[in-house]
């Protein structure tokens, strides 16, 4: 089992990053040709799924999150420790930090059009951190 | 590591299939006492989980799935695309793509009540193919 | 790959527990320095996923829960069978019960303040049983 990570900068705010070319590239320098790589984003506001990376899904994407979550709301977290990302932890919690993608003949078993994606729900810039346990 | 699949023809819209017996066969034939299969459907429309699955909350999810991320709405990917699936492909990300089922003396380890649901969100027919990963 | 247990007893009706310490019992006990931990919750009313496990959050997540899934809906369920938990089983679908969480050196891949947690959505207490596959 190898350990690779994927370190990025985000702006925060339901931010939406397309790490595919990461994954792909980290495939092709493993020459990975069966596999499954385990992602785990470290920390409690942010999270790892999949979608079809478009600038009109993305715009629909953080509107739900904030018809789901909203960020104006009563939210005890933030009466408690006088912050304002109640919202952003319970969407990690909901959407979840973990992710896994196999790899079959050296490609990633995605669609056409599906990209996996770091979302960044904290309510600030943070530096991320991505664990990638590569299983073959 | 061995890779099967399990392809399988919906109806879309919403469309919940038990796929626990796919599951359960390809435990016996592979004779797998303890392992872990991790299930992986291909696209961005479409989502796997486990439920109890009977007519009841079959009824009930599909209300949820509408009431949390309705059909009619402007969606911005449906107006890019001319497309009317924008809701199908934000479900699909909440849910999630990918799900893992490990195997403990031969069995499923899932509840009685507890079966592998794939869910088709498309808003039409469509041939779906799960990839499973077994590792023992 | 081993197969471990951890058993909890809950009080139900989204009672969060954390149940990190429980992992990083396993995780020094089996002398873990590199692996991934591979969780099952068994049953259809239950999750596992991760947060800051602190007063305010459980807080907001219990009325999350409860706004997005509320208790008191016509559910079809709850007619068929006469039951009363037709929400749990919504809210265990779109959690899922299963999680992973990675090892590296010996720590589990987690932020700082955020653990893992089991989560009984059932009407009822519950004695519970987290599978965990430990492969390494």
């Amino acid at each position: 089992m190898k350990t690779k990570y994927i370190e990025i900068d985000t702006k925060g705010n339901a931010e939406i990053i397309d790490i595919t070319p990461h994954l792909e590239d980290m495939v092709e320098k493993a020459e990975i040709l069966e596999g499954i790589l385990f992602l785990s984003i470290i920390g409690s506001t942010a999270a790892l799924t999949t979608m079809e990376f478009e600038p009109g899904l993305v715009e629909d994407m953080t509107k739900t999150f904030e018809n789901l979550f909203p960020y104006k709301k009563d939210y005890a977290h933030n009466a408690t420790w006088s912050d304002d990302n109640g919202h952003s932890h319970l969407r990690s919690s909901f959407l979840k930090t973990s992710f896994f993608v196999s790899v079959t003949c050296g490609k990633l078993d995605l669609g056409r059009w599906q990209q996996v994606v770091l979302i960044d729900f904290d309510t600030r810039s943070r530096q991320r951190k991505v664990v990638v346990k590569i299983v073959q």
